[in-house]
């Protein structure tokens, strides 16, 4: 079996180590927090673990997964890639991909391979200390793999992801991929962002029902990773943005020239779709 | 104890009579499909029902709840208010209050009296079948007392509500719910139904995480009742969405022009506002 580095033992890298050493993979881990390794090492969920950069341990493995935000992902490849076993598979998790996979692609050493991935999963909580391998039970897993990547390393990544739990593993062009996370949850963290920021609320938590705490949960946000993630996205968040908003204006127009169908139209079409996405 | 009769017998209705009745009180309902009354008598959540307008039976209760659509509330209390005993203290189930509260109240015969309630539960499904008094526990429960009503008859209804479970029991201006309302909970329907609008999604199910999940919940709406309820809150309504829409379009022109600093306050922002809800 794969032995499997994870850089970055955060709340996904340690969820990761968690299901794959569970799954019964030899699994390390490189991050900067001592305190992380050492959690994941009382807690049994990596078998080693080092905050530096020793050459001989980046040596040892197969399969090495990227945590990170963007930046420091492109950093840590620029740099580290040298120490990397030849033949090592590269996956991430990173929650966007057409800048990223031609640039960590582009600069990867010819005996490396980079195969890009990005679980749907996720907490409103950080660190390895939240990590848990359950949230992955059912969810779905994406790959953007491009014309460089080999069905023998794809393979690996998906056997990874079904270790995991996951449901559904897709793929996507990275371009297709971006397109429909900005939809699917850019957008969505957009508006819980803003409906959140939108009055000073306190006072309203004696009055609400559910659906304003539906709406809102994922306002509870980690500003620098999800600014990072936005800008890496900006062209194709702000068509999703845009969209949104014009469809919202339409719906806020036919409520001011009191145009009943065209209201009732719309309730029945967001009727009709919601249902594909009942569990 | 008050004897209760139930007018509209539907989830909200339905799930009232449920609890009311496991709380010991009798509890009948009037309502137009037969088999709604049928099946809440087989399942023994109303002790007598019926689907025509007998005075002999409308006279008989102490309270009555109206879970109706306005229109229909306003309807049956001028052609059937007659029929009521003397000193019958009327509530309801209304999610809007500004247009309706004073209309009732100026309608009605000086011997019976009208306390303003809306419950904050629900479910995105309909009718007696899916009712449920679980659905009550925990949640929230406003008054919109007026300077016609009596402590006395306003503790009544207060009484029925800690009868069926909920956490909190509030009094608000008919004007205060609407704007509160219009913001919790029909801006919230408003933007559901926007994002499922937007587009064609079945192929998503596959990409998507849970964020859009959560968010879309009350996009599946009944749109009979939600357009008539947002035209009867329509210039306070108006107002909560253009709030909205000015927010969203400052999030947006922040991304534009890459501007990160506030981008993250608006995120650090909602953050620590959400950390108010969290149950």
């Amino acid at each position: 079996m794969d032995r499997i580095l994870i850089v970055g033992l955060g709340l996904i890298g340690g969820s990761y180590a968690e299901g794959l050493t569970r799954a019964g993979f030899e699994v390390g881990a490189v991050t900067r927090s001592r305190s992380s390794i050492d959690y994941a090492l009382q807690k049994g969920i990596i078998s080693s673990g080092t905050t530096g950069l020793d050459p001989d341990y980046l040596g040892r493995w197969d399969v090495v997964v990227f945590s990170l935000y963007p930046h420091i992902f492109r950093q840590w490849v620029r740099e580290n890639q040298q120490w990397l076993r030849s033949g090592a598979i590269l996956t991430d998790v990173t929650g966007v991909k057409s800048r990223i996979v031609p640039e960590i692609q582009g600069m990867l050493r010819p005996d490396l391979e980079f195969v890009p991935a990005h679980p749907m999963a996720g907490r409103e909580v950080y660190g390895v200390q939240n990590s848990n391998a359950d949230i992955f039970k059912g969810a779905n897993f994406i790959l953007t793999p491009t014309e460089r990547n080999s069905e023998q390393a794809i393979g690996r990544i998906e056997a990874i992801a079904r270790h995991l739990g996951f449901r559904k593993i897709s793929r996507l062009s990275p371009e297709k991929h971006d397109e429909m996370i900005g939809f699917l949850s850019q957008l969505t963290h957009c508006i819980a962002v803003t409906l959140m920021d939108c009055k000073e609320s306190h006072h309203m938590v004696d009055y609400t029902g559910d659906s304003f705490r539906d709406l809102t949960r994922i306002a509870r946000i980690n500003e620098d990773m999800w600014t990072e993630l936005f800008l890496e996205n900006k062209a194709e968040l702000l068509e999703q943005m845009d969209l949104f908003a014009g469809k919202f204006k339409e719906l806020r127009d036919a409520l001011e020239q009191e145009d009943s169908e065209k209201m009732k139209q719309m309730m029945r079409l967001s009727t009709e779709r919601r249902s594909y996405f009942d569990k």
